[in-house]
């Protein structure tokens, strides 16, 4: 016996029947909205090259660290999934890498990647059982057979998604080619970039210093001292500018900033480039970093994100055996009151200057983010992220943002996923979400119908746009 | 077309049926009681001097932190606010400030600011479509018109307020001489004070030293040393007594507390006259002076309230150009069962002291603050504070206090406010939204409907008068 | 007048009817699955003599900490509870101190302890009337007459309480003589024990020297010296296991873990019994314990608990003049990323390890305990404790890890009790409020109804009888 596979229309409203009426109603007016998607991580080539994706396990299980590592809690091995060098890995069939995650599906029960993927199942690719270990071969075949034809290459899907704009992220050194290309192309998707210096910013990134001296060699400057250093960013920033990038993002381990004078910075930057820094030293100068990079966004007007508080790599045998990004990533407590404060008081009253926060840490929205972004006009909150890009933890940002921060120092949804066929389903959970929380302000009459259809909008396209200049 | 401006009569109440209908029985049978307001801001000379206040502006924007705060982070300069002493700010008229205002109202949508506005507009001043641009002028000669007349008098509004009594809070230095007049008039409106010691307590204060040589001239007492600055203390709280105090007030950094020998304090004092104690320094004798308050407490009665976790003045800018108070002060994480354990080790089993927390950081509300309260006889829990002062915020208190501290370990309801005109607004807030926590818990069953009566009659009224002993 | 007690039968369940309609569905179906109580303190002595229970207050009040922190915190004194060994404790009646509870059992609306006592009143005494100073007596007198019956002996309530299994808590050093005289009698019922060695691997335990020279004489080995210890602690271990012991528990200040060599560890280990240790080196080798501890459940099987976070005897007076597990004990700010890293290293990946995490910061859930419960195949959460095993606790934990946890990184529920009358009644409550959490889920169309009856039936029985391998 197969269960059936049915996304229901009011899914994710509140089940209130009067909430759930004025959310049905503010989402059927957003719910066609353009997709605007402001951070991410999908891979430009596939928009470039435009080839088919190759088969359902390597398309959406291999790369999805959500589901990896929910798999692996339950004692998958990676090996298993055809994740890593070992000779089982590369052995093991994408069919039977499919079969597994079948036969796990349950433990999805009550998480977003359960929701996602029943999206992606029905909507695109119009699947109406549910998957388990005897449907896993109708699933296979079905989604093996529909990524080969021309709906669905990458730009087909692209347009049919409705996404108006799509954000990736290349670190200073990209060429960024596929940019270029597609640019070039008769396509007209507008896929840009965004800027990542961490490797170029952070002394303890393991390239740092060849990645300087990259730098320089791109831009013609002297990367050896911190003034040819700042002109090669500049430079470097100019260049993603043009191909089309309205941000830059930092992926520190905390919001640190610091404001040191350009000898002192010069002498960190020496230190940096000859191995010298310790620890501290080290993080003394990234947060300097985040300063020099403030003071070039007012001037060249990329939008800033700051994305702080992950461990990477916390599982050394994950890592050693499988690489980053394999699922053991994990949140750290988070301040952004003091580490903020030397950047702030140097360039945070420029409304010129704007700073997206992100956090890993929800006890900070409450306490400290809408605190800040309530106030400074340079400070905007980004969309609840990673472990909190769930129906919950929007539920959360919202009820712990909106009173201190408002709904207009927000800046509507980001999906940062490298998973694109998730892409729609994402977005609507935060329009579902959002519209579940505007009916509940209405229906306890905190707001106005009319003020929860214009926010609606707002929180779904022009927000983003606004915030991201796009 | 001007939007109808409607405060809704179920307003904030749970929007399910069965609870609403029982949040609005509870509702109604306490929504007259008076408002006793133990914790506040509002200024005794409107009382004694009993003259009209003057324009829209300098009543509800420009006083209200709350409101440029919001304004000043989408880019509003607080000079354009008339806010600080530039040129520009002194030659704004109110009427541009209130329709820089109105042309930015929809910043508060979902924020308490826009319930307490919208309450003040309707219930106060009468008024009956929205806010916005093109009703700016309209609202501002309304209001303007009605604070000229007699019934928008101080006292008159204090009346018809239904206020039973009201705090505010003074310095040990002041005079109470506008408390002094209120008591001398024909007028049975009851203000009374609060003893807030901070200025005399904390070697940081900017004028600790001065302030300490004014305490002794006004006592007669010497305190140049530790034993004359004790009894100088003493001998203000006797005054403030007599003129109506009921409770202290501690807004420390951290709630840090200190129980060192009578020699060891006195080093301390006379170092921190000498101006030699470094920042720990100072941190411990102000961790000190809350166990010396606190005995002082057992003595005389004075209720202690401690609001600790506020970084003062964040924004350099802001703080140097325009002064305290102006938007900037942010909460911090705050730390209370090793904090506290001094002064508790020392009195917190002796009955007769009641000490009343606050808190910032609501991360501490199940971890610390609840169980504290839940078990020491001189602890109970002020209501949620400033940022959290606000539905989502009041009902996360509940939610997290309750099931470990009991209803009874919780004193009522602050409104902590120098904005006058909206105290019946936030009282009316803090009503609706208890009687639906408590129409939660029947429609649950998790209480009787009767003890739900009870206890919103005692969360409303009877608490605040216990707590603060009025 | 007295008021009716009537426990409603949809009583916890939301009060959204869609929603509370599925819960009551779900809950119809687990309500009468027999209890799995696989972590708790009740005294196994109880079910080896068999003998009755003595009077209510010795049965109800004065061992629940719960019940009496409350009274405490709102001016009762122990002594008047008849704890402590004073004169006056030792002298008030029994009688004397079930009227004192019922003058203040309203200063329970809306705690858990209400819902428990009033379960164990309606459902295990039969009363049907509310306790109040008025009907006291008639409580008392009810009470105190079924428990001198042959239906209220420990044996007959644990089979009228269709308790599965239970498990006590004991130190290695017990000789688990009542578990043995219950192995030996005629009696079906399953009392099993959990190894606790807190007092032979904390060298700031009063005892540890004594106790561990006393583990030493236990089980012939030399525990002067570590790999003695080490042989001595598995013999131990491996007695409990014989005796139905499926777990161990740790209940450290902090989930500090370290991995020494076993030099280093030697060293630690020669230190603590010299009494040499500062805390730091207590700390430290407390830390390597449980990384030994791990390798032994690794050989053994026995599942690890880790109950951190706890300050003991915060309450210096009350912990001199009434000792223990009198009420002060309080939660404290707890990190697990960084201090399960070392034993997560070394052992985290072995699918033969089973840790089950528990904690009194809530902060944690989403931030911590989720994420590393998502991903580490060693790690389980433990449910929602202590002060959060509460409706609102539960709810919270639920929202809080699902999402990125799932549902099946879970283990159940635990009562954790030494309240044997009471094992019932939070059982239900669990029951209840996770019937509430997947009835919202299907409410919201986040997982269908099959689904949430199977879940219902594993978070209810499965997992718990899964995790702890019974």
């Amino acid at each position: 016996m197969t269960k059936p596979l049915v996304l229901h229309p009011d899914r994710l409203f509140p089940s209130d029947l009067t909430t759930r009426d004025i959310a049905r109603e503010l989402y059927t007016q957003i719910k066609d909205l353009p997709i605007v998607s402001p951070h991410g991580h999908t891979d430009p080539s596939w928009f470039a090259s435009n080839k088919n994706f190759s088969n359902p396990a390597e398309l959406l299980i291999q790369p999805d660290h959500y589901v990896f590592r929910m798999l692996y809690s339950q004692g998958v091995k990676l090996d298993d999934l055809g994740i890593g060098k070992s000779e089982k890995a590369k052995n093991i069939s994408p069919e039977a890498v499919w079969d597994i995650f079948a036969a796990h599906y349950h433990l999805f029960r009550g998480t977003p990647s359960s929701m996602w993927m029943n999206y992606v199942f029905a909507e695109v690719f119009g699947l109406d059982i549910a998957l388990d270990s005897k449907t896993a071969s109708h699933y296979y075949d079905t989604i093996n057979s529909k990524l080969a034809t021309d709906a669905f290459k990458p730009r087909a899907l692209f347009d049919s998604f409705n996404i108006e704009v799509i954000a990736t992220t290349e670190n200073p050194l990209d060429d960024l080619k596929h940019h270029q290309s597609i640019l070039d192309s008769d396509w007209n998707g507008r896929v840009i970039t965004a800027f990542r210096p961490d490797n170029v910013l952070d002394p303890e990134f393991p390239s740092f210093v060849e990645d300087v001296r990259s730098l320089g060699e791109l831009t013609g400057e002297d990367t050896s001292n911190f003034q040819g250093y700042l002109r090669a960013l500049r430079n470097r920033r100019e260049f993603f500018k043009k191909m089309g990038a309205t941000s830059t993002d930092h992926g520190h381990l905390t919001p640190r900033t610091e404001c040191l004078s350009n000898e002192q910075a010069a002498t960190y930057f020496r230190n940096a480039l000859a191995g010298k820094l310790d620890s501290e030293g080290a993080d003394v100068f990234r947060g300097h970093m985040l300063t020099e990079m403030a003071r070039m966004s007012i001037d060249d007007g990329l939008v800033m994100q700051i994305h702080p508080g992950c461990y990477r790599n916390h599982n050394n045998f994950v890592f050693e055996h499988f690489g980053r990004d394999k699922g053991s990533d994990l949140p750290m407590p988070t301040e952004y009151i003091a580490n903020l404060k030397p950047l702030l008081d140097e360039l945070g009253n420029d409304p010129r200057l704007q700073i997206i926060l992100f956090t890993l840490d929800e006890t900070t929205y409450s306490r400290e983010l809408a605190p800040l972004a309530g106030h400074y006009p340079s400070l905007k909150l980004g969309p609840a992220w990673w472990f909190h890009d769930s129906p919950e933890g929007m539920r959360r940002f919202r009820q712990q943002t909106t009173e201190t921060a408002g709904l207009y120092n927000t800046v509507g949804f980001n999906d940062d996923t490298r998973a694109f066929m998730s892409i729609p389903a994402r977005h609507d959970v935060a329009r579902r979400i959002d519209c579940g929380y505007l009916g509940q302000m209405v229906a306890e009459h905190r707001m106005t119908l009319e003020e929860a259809h214009e926010l609606a909008v707002d929180l779904t396209y022009n927000l983003a746009k606004q915030a991201y200049q796009l």
